[in-house]
């Protein structure tokens, strides 16, 4: 069976006072981060997101995974070494790790795929009431494949649950890949309506995360570059 | 079929330190806020707004609407460039989409449209109970009609309500255009018997909006201006 | 008919720092508040509160009143002006406006009275159940009515109920005229056997405002002529 | 009849900067607090207490009684001249007053007792259910008399209840001085299982807070004269 | 009987200015720490524990045990007098103290163990509902009992409940030691389909905290030392 991978959810939010230092001083800052993320992704999986424009209390996400939690840590303790991180904090931080699932009806993957990568990803964690834990395990089986056949008619989107049950406060982290958000819109609308909604208990707050390079993400910080890096992205998007 | 539209809400609140700062200096950092503004206006919609009196945990909304997130983002990479931002944070964000509603009896318009704007817009986030998802449709309809008869009796109010399922984390941001902030009182008050109301979850926090020009309220925020600005609202009022 | 008002409760928290500044920068600050409150106080209604040693997360109260929300924009524009908003920020905030009650026997004022005034004003922002607005008229009347009786025994308490639905996040701000805490303390406490008071979704927070000069309430942030102070309010008390 | 007394606890948080500050500068703000608590304490009760060690978000307690109001906002009048207010906030904040409790068999002080304190006072503001104040009178007093038996067969803890309906968000301020907290801890656990405990709506947060005199709970902010400090307290417990 | 035990946790956030300081003077700051600890350590239980990677809300964890609460409240006074807590904050704070299980068949030890340290340790406080409380001893003995058959099966976790009734907050600190937080995951969803789950209230925050030296724990906070430190934990590890 393949290895269970710790995912690890990093929101980062920068104190306006960053913006004040000057542009060579937050070049250097970002490159710093930039060297961080790309040693850590030699060895692991590493995306990162930029929440600029989709919400006001977070800038920038770095979600990483790996079979232990030793390189994740020692990550963030490199993160702490980038002189960005005396102007940032933590806005949200969501711990968690693979499990295969008990409802699937094939095999999930333990570890992040590459090339599943969506324009999007839309995050949030999630707890359900605790009456769903005590019913029957078919009767969990039958709402939740109900569930799961709604989100087949949603084909552009891609879902990855990971577990936090006993790491972190949730009980789920949720994370959906897609290139389009509209149809993502219409898919929660519509799971809405299902049985198996009727037992969440919380599932927010939800992150819309527009997937980009970590040096594209840190430069949504403050703008620099970020002419040059909207010409880009209408290239790449043509 | 009209193209839906992304709309965003962005609450700016200052920080009171920056009202320290030299006159000619916030003048300058205002200055570059309108033109973020009025370069995105020219191909996009976009409202500004000021909360100056109203509440008091934000000065300043900004709302814009397009048909893909890309000039959002770009938009609010732009803003993170202005000085301004170096001394305010977005108190409160909202990301919402147009989507045909299944109540109205006529076609709503997916994309903002000029000249509906009122004096004042009224917005918050709004969350409903599980229970009204699982109700058949024809239940629905029927409650939602109730609903709308009501609101039809105070004619001043212009409604905007847009989805956020799966994109943030409240279900619909509603957004009311009007004139006279005392009939959308009375209108609030008159629809808390109504049936639909009990399955209202959540709809605060609640922002009552003063429509005016980017440049008036930046010159809110401090004051500087506002003598000329008040002549000026007192004589258009006339 | 006479002409509804609206009402504004503005309570303001010093930043620990603010008592850092020289002493003749201090006093500069609370003069240019001072003379803001008495310019609004010319054309309108305004009331000036202390918190010092009732509260523990604000200040100083503002309470203005007006037949329009510009005059009110107006003044808090003009706050912003002040240098002591460079040091301040607002901590709570209150939109309401007048509206006649179905409840009372005789007509309301719909604007604030002189002389009405008493040594203490207790405000706090009121939610009342979902279930409250579908009950019959005659039962809401005939439950108020108890209210009220009970309210009636208690003959130093002057009620000033205002209307938020749909300006703010509360649905009333209730507020209380008196010279004996005490009693106040009493009433509430009798109040809490009636009926109504199981229709209360949340009455929280709850200010106990001293009624007091604006320079007195300014005077109490820093203690700066509080000596004074206290004795001219020792020989009032008298 | 004795005269019911107010009586006022303040939570006060250092930020972290003020032990920055230079050992002489701290030393004499101290010096300035505990003058003004003097100055109090000459005329009415005041007591000090130390939160550290046994909360995060609160260091010092001061707690003051008076019959009237305008002395209590007086002393905090008074304590906004220190200069330590330009660094400390007020974290915690219960304003209440004494009255006669219908529930004891034999009259209660209504102003606080000279010799009755313990090492520790164990704080917390309580809301009851509204189920509650619905209850016939003697049903309550049967619920309360069965919750006092338990109480007493602790003999080493003293109750002091005060009420804070309609003055400030809580409905009772409760405080219990011992000298032993294991013992309290064991009160409070054995009282879960009473038909009382069914009716507390909330009962947190919970202070453990060191009964000391002003200037020990103020060296204990920076631990400058802790060492003393520290063979002192150890002289008194022997 | 052996001696009850304090136990408490204190949970530490450095401000992101902290990092901009001098590397130098950030060791500096961090020996003093170190001695403050080793000094307690000498003569009562402390552990230390990283939350780099796992939370994003705090950075440091310290347990410390006595068998009264004088030795706790005066090792925070010595941690105040540390240039470090003129630059962190206690984020979290649960002050606890052991007490014999009435569950259990076999007596459990009122003090800290040597030798029983996992190289993670997950802690979080805990509320049971009312209605636990006044359930009959044998109905909460049989659904204890299920409660710990299920907890037996994964026999690489250690649990470590002390009580805060009265002391603090919550009514329990739960803490477990394991060497792999996959198996506490797969324990907590396990127990979710237990009786004993239906009667929890609350238990969160939950803390992924790992086990390391006071100095490296330390080390984490700016990755000074960190790469070292990384290759001395793998060496651990192999």
């Amino acid at each position: 069976m393949a290895q269970r991978h710790f995912v690890k959810y990093t929101f980062l939010a920068v104190a306006p006072e960053w913006r004040r230092l000057p542009a060579a001083e937050r070049a250097r800052q970002k490159a710093e981060v930039v060297a961080a993320c790309e040693d850590f992704a030699e060895r692991h999986f590493l995306r990162t997101y930029s929440l600029v424009g989709t919400r006001g209390d977070c800038d920038l996400m770095i979600r990483t995974a790996a079979p232990t939690l030793e390189p994740i840590h020692e990550f963030h303790v490199v993160l702490n070494q980038c002189a960005l991180l005396g102007y940032a904090r933590i806005a949200y931080s969501y711990l968690s790790a693979t499990k295969p699932s008990p409802y699937a009806d094939r095999p999930q993957p333990l570890a992040p795929r590459e090339g599943q990568d969506g324009r999007y990803l839309v995050v949030y964690p999630m707890w359900k009431k605790r009456e769903w834990y005590r019913l029957p395990a078919e009767e969990r089986m039958r709402i939740m494949r109900e569930h799961i056949e709604v989100g087949r008619r949603f084909t552009g989107i891609d879902t990855n649950t990971t577990y936090s049950f006993g790491l972190d406060d949730q009980e789920f982290v949720v994370a959906f890949d897609c290139d389009d958000p509209l149809e993502f819109l219409d898919l929660v609308e519509t799971l809405r309506a299902t049985e198996s909604s009727s037992y969440t208990r919380s599932e927010t707050p939800i992150f819309t995360c527009i997937r980009c390079s970590v040096s594209r993400a840190l430069d949504a910080l403050d703008g620099e570059r970020a002419v040059a890096a909207v010409e880009e992205l209408a290239r790449e998007r043509r």
